[in-house]
């Protein structure tokens, strides 16, 4: 996939609801964390990434009478992940200080990114996103409080210089957690499997710390609200925090600002006035319409149904436009499907399952909005998208779907066809269990966004053990590599890639893969509905 | 010369003169400065230091039209040399701003130092001294207005990365200049000499730039006060800018700081609350009583006198204890006599001469205060010190003063025992004509500092028109070579040499270098006393 440049898109900009999304915009709920101690950051070939954190020889409880000079490094652990701000005190040990203090300050999700050197960066996307700063003090003593917002566990300060006559001491650490939620509003999961458990504490976590002023997909990388995320952020959310006004916001901020041929954006930069990416996912705009029904479902909210109705209803539209005579979907090749990070698969087949997905939901809402017309017209659609599907796509043969001219057939189309109820719930158990057979272990997956319509097939498809099995191995996995949040991209087969070139890039924290609180609950404890 | 650390001496804090300090703080006076053209730094073997600034084929009158995106680099001239603070407005062009802005700026008094790169600097002063910035922007528009200040003529921003979808466009940068002074308070020279002329403008340029809330060595680097810069930027600043205040401060400050066994620092820090430096020059020292000669003799302020007259006779009195049974002074090694940043002379006599310069005024302090009982008691030394000198430091045979256990025979010695008056006016005018033969052209001195004591001793000992030519060769040499002000270190035997091993950490603008506008007006026009 290549950077889309759309540069001459018009948006829209419905100030209405551009207004109802500010008001509803959280205040943070703050906390001051100190460090739990201090580590070196350490080669260790048993962790997967090569490095680990290892408890220091010196102590926190006696940080104020250590002093750091040129090239010398302190690396506090907050013992978790956390968003938001880092502040110290400074000051200087020796002669008075004649020259300002040089500092490199780094702060990490993971030790790994704390041995990379940000010099030597040659990934894909910014370098900008390293979390790296450098400070000039002409003076001390002084609170070094930083004005940008990190995500992280550990804070490295490394002494660029001080000069020969005097060193630098560190004193009160404090990060200022930041969240538009806390951890003590949920009951955490009891399904008596303790690496389950452990999974929904993990994912609980993932989902807080990207629960800021809009649902991030990463609060260290692009802290962008995207539909895709969103759409899951929002189904797990109502599981666990249930918070109403965020989703409500999020939905406002999309509904707000469509192009004007109808689609909806894939995510939208919130930091100034909100402001659409000219970026446009087959897939990722219709999960605007199925995150407002599942927002629906949830509150019954009928005031933002009725704002946000059209919006879904012109997506949708321009969406139906990509079907043949057939009912086949045929977007331009510029109208990616993204499905997953791996990139060497066909799309074609999940374009027109996720379609069917969503037109399901889509009619749900006419219906509810009593438009009579309209359900006519979408049930036609409908029916005639899903017969042409099992005609065209389905090869009764094999018992599987196919993809692309090609006749490819892949994971992600079975998935996907599955979630859409194309077929019996006989037929999609029997297709799961080819599945199951061809496909798993699974290879060529690239995270936890996928891995997630996989375990959601699985359940939907009466494979539960399958699934339950799948969640333990895969966020398991995560979990036993020392995750303290679930990672944007993971293959297990190859745990050490990156999307972009360069593990420091990768986001540590990313809002996809913390579904397993979702999963668990409405699957296996079925505490929700 | 080691970094001297001296960090148990106690120093004594005397609030009602730091009050009388802090009274007397200025404001500065600003101007905004924009800058005059776009430059490309390029190589050029014409320049000393190889590095030239050429106009760039980019227009400032278009800047706002051009964009700038990963590795690109833009360097604004300001036309002259400043100090103070910084601003530009930046934007955004292409695509939303999908990654953070990450910019590295360096504010540069020559363009060698735009040539160097930071990351090499192995020079022996801390590097935290290097005018670089690396500053990451969340969201823009913005105005980067930075907090500190710098010392510049030239201000370059490298675009460290942007993403592969936007660039950055830079417009309305401002300087925002900052002095105690101001240029037009001035009346230039006019010697009908033009290379004196220019001489003396960049020697006010030099002082103002260093005029600040207290007369600093270099505004670059180590912006500190130090007492034998202030003795020379005084005097040029009598015959100049006239302020009294900021001399006054000045003479305060060190005299509310002594240490416990009476000596005066070398250097405050006012940045913060003033802090003496742990640094202890025996010539430095001996410069309060020379200041504060001078400035009385420049406005008959007998209440500062009265103020500081102690403080004086305490510095001098800790002096006088190295003066062995024959009044030749015998200082402790670790008491420094600095002279010249070229380490490689005998400073013994140098230290005497000083020693007794500055007895000689402080005499004329104690009479005005009409210490009746003081008068006699320092005369006496006096005689005794110009006696012993004379008998003991000066080889009659040669004709010239011997410096310490080798007898050996420098320029320092002759020069500082002229401005001693040890020997009488025509004594002198015959040792100076030896001291040219010998010594001129000169080699081996590394300061304007030192020349400027040259100077002065030739126009002391009658000969002016030596004097005139070793201005024009020596600082006009750094005018040949481009300067804007004058320079920190400079040997025209060795252009490129630095004392602290790397040109970047150099001060480009330095208040030793002033002092042609002193001479010019004392020795040449004659405008002052």
């Amino acid at each position: 996939m290549d950077f889309q440049e759309n540069r001459n898109i018009k948006f829209i900009h419905n100030q209405y609801l551009l207004e109802k999304a500010e008001k509803l915009k959280p205040q943070l709920i703050k906390h001051s964390i100190s460090p739990t101690r201090l580590v070196d950051i350490v080669p260790d070939n048993t962790n997967v990434y090569n490095f680990s954190a290892k408890e220091s020889h010196q102590s926190l409880d006696s940080l104020s009478n250590y002093s750091f000079g040129k090239g010398e490094r302190i690396v506090f652990d907050f013992g978790d992940h956390y968003v938001g701000h880092f502040k110290i005190n400074i000051s200087s040990l020796g002669s008075p200080m004649d020259a300002p203090l040089f500092l490199h300050l780094k702060f990490a999700e993971l030790p790994v990114e704390l041995a990379e050197d940000s010099d030597g960066y040659q990934g894909m996307i910014s370098k900008s996103w390293l979390q790296d700063e450098y400070i000039h003090l002409d003076t001390l003593p002084q609170t070094l409080a930083l004005p940008r917002r990190y995500s992280c566990r550990y804070v490295a300060i490394d002494v660029i210089d001080t000069s020969p006559k005097w060193k630098a001491v560190f004193s009160k650490p404090v990060f200022t957690a930041e969240s538009s939620v806390e951890l003590n509003q949920v009951t955490p999961v009891n399904t008596k499997n303790k690496k389950l458990n452990k999974i929904d504490s993990i994912g609980l976590k993932t989902l807080q710390d990207c629960m800021q002023q809009v649902f991030e997909d990463g609060p260290k990388r692009d802290r962008r609200l995207w539909l895709g995320d969103l759409h899951l952020q929002a189904l797990a959310n109502y599981a666990t925090f249930n918070n109403k006004e965020l989703v409500e916001r999020c939905l406002y901020l999309f509904g707000a600002l469509p192009a004007e041929d109808g689609r909806i954006t894939t995510n939208i930069f919130t930091f100034t006035k909100p402001i659409p990416d000219d970026t446009f996912f087959f897939d990722y705009g219709l999960f605007f319409i199925s995150t407002l029904y599942d927002f629906y479902k949830q509150f019954q909210d009928k005031q933002v149904l009725d704002d946000l109705y059209l919006v879904a209803k012109q997506e949708l539209d321009s969406v139906l436009t990509t079907l043949n005579k057939d009912y086949i979907i045929e977007p331009d090749k510029n109208w990616f499907i993204f499905v997953d990070w791996n990139m060497n698969f066909d799309r074609n087949t999940c374009g027109q399952a996720i379609l069917i997905y969503a037109l399901r939901q889509f009619i749900k809402l006419v219906e509810i909005e009593n438009d009579q017309e309209n359900i006519t017209k979408y049930k036609a659609i409908l029916t005639k998208m899903i017969k042409s599907s099992k005609e065209k796509l389905f090869d009764k043969k094999i018992g599987l779907f196919i993809s692309g001219n090609d006749r490819e057939i892949n994971l992600a189309s079975q998935v996907w066809m599955v979630l859409a109820h194309v077929l019996t719930n006989k037929e999609n158990y029997n297709l799961m269990t080819k599945v199951i057979k061809l496909f798993f272990p699974i290879h060529d997956i690239a995270t936890p966004y996928m891995y997630h319509y996989i375990v959601e097939s699985l359940f939907e498809s009466n494979h539960s053990n399958d699934a339950i099995k799948l969640i333990e191995e895969y966020w398991g996995k995560m979990v036993d590599y020392g995750a303290d949040t679930f990672w944007e991209a993971f293959d297990p087969n190859k745990p050490d890639d990156s999307p972009y070139g360069s593990l420091a890039i990768n986001s540590f924290c990313h809002a996809w893969s913390c579904t397993p609180v979702y999963l668990i609950r409405k699957y296996i404890t079925h505490t929700i509905n």
